[in-house]
C-alpha cells in the first residue's frame, strides 16, 4: 500500500496543522509505503517571496523530522526535486475538462479570501492529482475539505486509463480521516493560517503562554460557574491532557471560584509538555542541518526512481515515446 | 539573436504551413542562433491518439529536414524532449492572472470550431511562453493571429522579473511576418487544417491533381473572359511561378477562350515542380531513420543545455533552490 501526502510549507507549523497532518502521517509511516512531500510548488501560488520559500521549507523539513517522521520508514522529500510532477500535470490537463476546474470550490474560497486570481491557483487541482498519481499512491489521506480534489484525481486517471489504456495510471482512494481532532483557534474558529488565530507548535515560551492568555472566552466573573459547551479551552485542553484531567476541568468550570487565567494556565502547562520532545528534536535539527539535507537528497531520490517508472509509462502509453 | 520557432506535429504539412512557417524558418536559420521544435505537448490538446501522435512527430522531423532545416544550422528538437518547459510553466503560471488567460481568443476561437474544452487547451498561452522564455530567445517569429500570445509571453517575463530579479527572463520581441503570402485554401478561405481546405506539400501525383482540380473557381464559360480579382487559382499560382508566367496567367484569363481545367493544369504543373526537391529528399529520409532520430537526439541534447541553464537560474530566483 502506497501512501502520499504532501503538505505546504507556508510558514511557522501550528497545532491544527499537527493533530491534522503531522500526527496521522507519523501513524500511517508504519502502516504502508509512505511518501510524504514538501509542496513548494503548491506554495508558490499563494507566496512571492524567494527568501521565504527557501526558509519556510527547510522550516517544514525540520518539523518533519522533529514531530517523528522517519526518513527509515517514509520516504520524505521536497515537490521540486522530482520535476516530472509538472509534466505530468501538462499530460492531465489535456483530458481536463475546465468545467471540472471551474467547479472546485477552493479556488473560489481562495479568491474570495483576498488571494490573486491567478492562473497556478486555478490549476492547482491538476498539479495536486499529478502529486498523487506519479507515485501510484493507492491511499491518500484528506481531511473533508480535501475531498473534492481527490474525486478531481481520480476522474483525471480514469480519464487517462479510458482514452490511452488500463494500466496507464493508479486510480487511488481517498482515506477519509473522520476522527480528526476539531482544532479550534484562539478566536473559536476553525484554526487556520489565513484566519490569523494560529497557535504554533513550538516558540519562544514567554510568547507562546502570551498567546494562549489570549485565547476568547466570555466574561463570567471568577466567583461564577463557567459555561462548558463551546469552550475554546476545554476543546484545546482535550488535545493535551487526559480524561480525568479534561473532567476535573469541567468540574471546576461547573463549579466556580476559578477564573480563566487559571484555566488557561493548565492549556498552557500541558500544551507546553507536549511538545516537549519536538522542541528538543527541532532544536538538534537546526544545529544539524546537513542531516536535514541529506534527508531531502535521499528522499529525491528514491522519489525519482519512483516517479521516473510512471511517467516513463506515461509517456509510452500517450505517444510522447 | 536566439530565434526560436515551433510548430505543431498535426498532420501532413500543407503548403500554408510551408509559406507560412517551414520557408520562413528555413531563410532565419541563416541569421541568427535558431532553435526549432516539433510542439508534441502542444499537440496534445486537440489529439488524444498515441500512435498519431508517433506518426506525426516523425513526419514532422522528416518535413523540416526535407524543406531544407539545416541541423548543423538549426537546433532541431522535439519539445518533450525538454521537459522542463512544463515546470517553467507552473512558475509562469504563478504569476499570470486569469484575466490574462481568459482573455485570448485561440482558446474562443478553438472551443467554437468545435474543440473540447480542456484545461491544457486553456493553459497553452502560458505553455508557449515557456517555450520562447526557456531558450533565452530574443526573437519570435510570429504571423499576426500568434501576436497576443507573444503578448502574453511578454508579460509573464515582465512579471516574472518585476518579482524576482531583472534578470531572470529574457524579455523576447515579435518578428511581425508581414510579408508572408496569404495562402488560400482550395474553397478560397484561409488555408487551415481545421477547413479541410488544404494542398498538401507531397502526396501521389494523381491525388495531388485531382486535388488542384477541386480548387473552387465561378462557372465562367470557357469562350468569356474571366474574373482575376479573387482568384483562387491566380493566388496559388503566385506562389510558384515567376512573374512573367503570372502575367500570362492573368492576360489568358483575361482573354477568354481558356477554360479554368487549363489554369489549373498550369498551376498543378508550377506546384509540382516546386515541391520536387522536398518529394526526392523525404523519399531519401524515409528510408534513412535512424539518420532523422540521430538529429533529433542531438538537438534534444543541445537544447537541453541551453534549457537547462535558464531553468537553473528562475530555480534560484524564485526560492526553488
Amino acid at each position: 500500500m502506497r501512501i502520499l501526502t504532501g503538505l505546504q510549507p507556508s510558514g511557522t507549523l501550528h497545532i491544527g496543522n499537527y493533530f491534522g497532518a503531522m500526527e496521522p502521517a507519523v501513524q500511517l509511516q508504519d502502516k504502508g509505503d509512505a511518501f510524504y512531500f514538501l509542496a513548494d510548488y503548491h506554495a508558490m501560488t499563494s507566496m512571492s517571496d524567494a527568501t521565504t520559500l527557501r526558509e519556510n521549507v527547510q522550516n517544514l523539513a525540520i518539523d518533519f523530522l522533529a514531530c517523528g517522521l522517519d526518513p527509515e520508514k517514509a520516504t520524505i522529500f521536497r515537490q521540486s526535486d522530482v520535476s516530472a510532477v509538472t509534466e505530468l500535470s501538462w499530460i492531465l490537463s489535456t483530458v481536463c475538462p475546465m468545467g471540472l476546474l471551474e467547479r472546485c470550490h477552493s479556488y473560489k474560497d481562495k479568491i474570495a479570501k483576498g488571494l490573486d486570481a491567478n492562473h497556478a491557483l486555478f490549476a492547482y487541482p491538476v498539479l495536486m492529482a499529478a502529486d498523487i498519481l506519479l507515485y501510484d499512491a493507492n491511499v491518500v489521506p484528506v481531511g473533508k475539505d480535501q475531498k473534492q480534489h481527490l474525486e478531481v484525481t481520480r476522474d483525471l486517471a480514469i480519464k487517462i486509463n479510458d482514452r490511452f489504456g488500463e494500466d496507464t495510471l493508479v486510480v487511488p482512494e481517498a482515506m477519509i480521516k473522520e476522527n480528526t481532532a476539531i482544532v479550534p483557534g484562539i478566536d473559536g474558529q476553525k484554526m487556520s493560517k489565513s484566519y490569523g488565530n494560529t497557535i504554533p507548535l513550538v516558540g519562544g515560551k514567554k510568547a507562546l503562554r502570551k498567546l494562549i492568555m489570549k485565547i476568547v472566552t466570555d466574561s463570567t466573573p471568577v466567583e461564577d460557574p463557567k459555561p462548558t459547551d463551546n469552550s475554546n479551552v476545554i476543546a484545546l485542553y482535550k488535545l493535551f491532557a487526559d480524561e480525568a484531567a479534561v473532567q476535573q476541568m469541567i468540574e471546576e468550570h461547573q463549579a466556580g471560584g476559578f477564573g480563566y487565567g487559571h484555566f488557561k494556565q493548565q492549556l498552557f502547562d500541558a500544551y507546553y509538555d507536549h511538545f516537549e520532545h519536538v522542541r528538543t528534536k527541532r532544536e538538534e535539527l537546526e544545529n544539524n542541518l546537513d542531516y536535514v539535507n541529506e534527508v531531502l537528497a535521499k528522499g529525491a531520490e528514491k522519489a525519482t526512481a519512483e516517479a521516473t517508472k510512471v511517467i516513463d509509462r506515461v509517456r509510452k502509453a500517450v505517444g510522447l515515446r
